[in-house]
């Protein structure tokens, strides 16, 4: 079974961004009623999926992917919380739709209605709703809720603790991930992103007091990690100078990275210096990067064909592509079990 | 020969940050003097250098170094502009003696006075200075001389051209280096020096027109492009996502990466993705990793070992160790040329 813990829903109904597109222009003009998101059928969603990941997924060989609203449009940088919880609730009311819908393909994975240094209480209960009520099996945290201000604390910072507490008494794991980056210093897919993934591992080094505390607490850093693969040498140089202990400690049962890396050269590095043990097969597919390589003829979010040009050990394909998401996300474990698969 | 094009006078006699501290100081009580920079002598010079890089240079085996003031001493968020011109000139003038107490291994490269949203003006005024009086070969140029906030435009917005036109008629690149981070969510050497060179290549894929204004600007990215070759597979996607030119375009004449990458795997990428063409060998030795590897006993920063490990073509291996450095440094070619060398 080859299950993609990185998807996103980025093919929503157009209602849906209507919906944002009225919120906002409420939030510039308080006279305008307060909007509601408007009807989308079954059908919709389905034409919207089946047309879509669902069909490129089936295409590429995958069976099933962790499924959450779009990164890029979550735009934690609107600070009125209200309008925070009301988007982040449409998004993943969707998602649960597409994962009610297709239950054999897909479970979901909830947005945070975080605002730049809001208290996160609206983030605990949206979690627990959409874990407890919903059955979602992760959510996606934003470090930089600000949208490339970096205003909000390292991840090691208590400010975090209520969201973590959350989630090691749920057993679901964060995957970090920013949205649209509001600096013009920051190209959102080009930059932005991927210093997140780079900065947060770096927080992340100075968490072993975190990780004592919250031995359960579960990271993804996707995109392959940011530059942190690439510079694994710095960080074990660096984890050595300040005296902390080798980075690869932190990646035994807290902090582990995707493949979402678009060529094969980078996959490579990735596996050869992280190992199959804290892998997950990821592709982000129908995301940053459209249509094929036309030196390769390979689609640039094909990541399954770059790991498949891993030849790894059969053992190591069940980790990568399977087993390390079930250890990671084990309310996903429980439910393909509980059905048989 | 082997020319290390990115070294940084990590070593200077206490005097200098003395100075510094003084300036600080006066900066928070104005009725201080202003300081002066303390008296340094040549044989105290000479011991700083001999007994660090100059010791490390030689049994490395490379030959000679470009070497400029500290980068993260650089401290471009002080925000008063006659603190920043005299900090860099004291920094100049100190690598100025480097190179000139040791000819035959070192050519220097300049601090520029920049300020968070300062004119260019004095960094025009300290570059020609250095060029022009100095014999220096290049500059360094700090994307973000906030310090973490990352306030600055673009590197593709006018704001820099008065830069460019004098780096253009000099004819000397800059390599982009930020300096400290003040900002708690970015570690400086672990993460905010690989997310500028990440996010200056996310600006500079937009800077067709840049580079068609000023066709002679040259680049250097350091730390072997942060994020980049890792993830150029995601470059390239994007510049056709986007319908501008394949990111290659950008590394013929007007942008290169250094080899500052403290691990083989990470070497080899850099090389397999962006080929001889574009690197220029560098260490930044004595800098953000100290010691070996204890796995391998290769010092973290010994780059060279790595380089060596690529088994490159006698043909390539002249472009990283020497060749690319004298294009990209003409000022440095030619003084090497006049010298026979």
């Amino acid at each position: 079974m080859i299950i993609d813990c990185h998807g996103h829903y980025t093919t929503t109904p157009p209602q849906h961004q209507a919906f944002r597109d009225a919120q906002l222009a409420r939030l510039a003009d308080p006279s305008l009623p307060v909007p509601r998101p408007e009807r989308i059928s079954d059908d919709e969603i389905r034409d919207s999926v089946e047309n879509h990941q669902l069909k490129v997924l089936r295409r590429r060989g995958g069976d099933f992917m962790l499924f959450s609203p779009k990164a890029s449009g979550m735009e934690h940088h609107v600070t009125d919380p209200a309008t925070a919880r009301a988007w982040a609730t449409a998004g993943n009311d969707l998602v649960h739709r597409v994962a009610t819908l297709f239950p054999a393909h897909f479970a979901a994975v909830c947005q945070l209605p975080q605002t730049p240094g809001g208290d996160l209480a609206g983030s605990v209960a949206e979690l627990r709703r959409c874990v407890e009520e919903l059955g979602f099996v992760g959510c996606n945290l934003n470090p930089d809720p600000s949208g490339g201000h970096w205003t909000s604390p390292p991840l090691t910072d208590p400010y975090w603790f209520p969201l973590y507490e959350a989630m090691s008494e749920l057993g679901v794991p964060a995957m970090v991930h920013v949205s649209s980056s509001c600096n013009p210093a920051f190209h959102t897919l080009g930059a932005h992103y991927l210093n997140a993934d780079t900065s947060v591992f770096a927080q992340l080094m100075g968490g072993a007091e975190l990780f004592a505390r919250f031995p359960a607490l579960r990271f993804v850093i996707p995109h392959g990690g940011g530059a942190v693969p690439y510079h694994w040498g710095r960080y074990r140089g660096l984890a050595m100078r300040e005296g902390r202990p080798d980075p690869a400690e932190l990646l035994r049962e807290n902090v582990f990275f995707d493949t979402c890396v678009y060529h094969q050269p980078g996959i490579d590095l990735l596996h050869r210096v992280i190992g199959a043990d804290n892998l997950l097969f990821a592709s982000e597919m129908l995301g940053a990067v459209r249509g094929a390589d036309p030196a390769t003829g390979i689609e640039w979010d094909d990541t399954k064909a770059y790991v498949d040009g891993l030849k790894l050990t059969d053992e190591e394909y069940a980790k990568v592509f399977e087993g390390n998401a079930r250890r990671v996300y084990p309310r996903l474990d429980a439910r393909l079990t509980a059905e048989g698969r």
